[in-house]
């Protein structure tokens, strides 16, 4: 189910987890920061996995590298260019990135629903003041990283009424309120019924025609 | 107008501007980044900030450091804990970062009208791969960086209807759209302006109140 890369990678990762500590040195003219603000921490973890993979001499490329403006994904693995996405999140929280943006998620998943069988790399970390440690690491597709909530099909994030993001679930949970879904059909039609709702039409039509097609 | 410690602030800052050169590097494990992204930059200038103004002397209070959960201010200057705001952007785009929250700054400011007098420290800066330069830096109070708007009589981000926050406007420009307001009471007419077509109802009798009790 997973691409052969990503196994590959989630396995480099997890053998050498007791050594991934690091952390953030911003640098301006003779005052140097060992910076213990999680600002932008997202996006440094996704930089740093491009340099290590290439390291590590994984296939990998940067949609940016291609000149590709980027909305997904953030990496292509594998010799067949392959779809992953990077996540982290705070170990003594919940996880609380955007999978995706609803609406664009909507969209393209009707378009390129291919889109759906994305890899999601997913660094769990600590900040312990300026030490940053890696401590778990997951693979996992879309479905069984996110589930219902009270308010819709499919939890995503709204604020006044308006929905933002397609937000996960806490897959790693052993009594969670929500449990994430069992398969990809089960995401798919909570998905499309959230935009029904939501929208009051939806692109599962769109979506079906393409899978077939 | 501006309190005495941020001239002085501001005045070290541009004597050293030359020199005003960086970079973030992001580690973990043996693999280490020069960092290109540009997110959460604008945290960690302001962090760095903060250690810069206690190397070289300046009477400097970080509110979270004092325990306090921090809407406002970034920083305490000075002996009678004057407001401080640090802001930065990229100068070879337009500035877009976010002044304040609007509602929250409708509010604080009725119910704390001081808030009016805090200074804002902006550094403009270029981010070339990973290199980074400081290339300006601004004191400014708020009135002198905000602006009327076609949909608004203060310039906001808004979307999908929903006001977020407060946004700057083109400060430096010689002939911007909108030109920056002419003095403070310009500034408080169109912010609660603003909120009286946004909610129907304002905070100017409140703030009123405040400013002559």
């Amino acid at each position: 189910m997973y691409n052969s890369e990503s196994i590959k990678i989630l396995d480099t990762l997890k053998k050498d987890l007791i050594n991934l500590k690091g952390g953030t040195i911003f640098k301006i003219g003779d005052v140097s920061v060992n910076v213990t603000g999680r600002d932008g921490l997202g996006g440094l973890i996704e930089e740093w996995f491009g340099v290590w993979a290439k390291k590590n001499k994984f296939k990998i490329k940067n949609p940016k590298d291609l000149g590709k403006s980027q909305e997904f994904p953030d990496y292509y693995i594998g010799g067949d260019n392959f779809l992953l996405e990077i996540k982290s999140f705070d170990t003594d929280r919940s996880p609380n990135f955007d999978l995706a943006n609803f609406e664009s998620y909507c969209d393209s998943l009707a378009k390129t629903p291919s889109r759906i069988e994305s890899d999601y790399l997913i660094f769990g970390y600590k900040l312990d003041g300026d030490k940053l440690s890696i401590t778990n690491i997951w693979l996992k597709k879309i479905w069984e990283i996110s589930c219902p909530s009270d308010r819709y099909p499919l939890k995503t994030q709204v604020k006044r009424d308006v929905i933002y993001n397609i937000r996960p679930a806490t897959w790693y949970s052993e009594n969670p309120r929500y449990k994430t879904f069992k398969n990809k059909d089960e995401f798919v039609d909570a998905l499309f019924k959230t935009q029904q709702l939501y929208k009051g039409k939806n692109n599962k039509d769109l979506y079906l025609l393409n899978i077939t097609a």
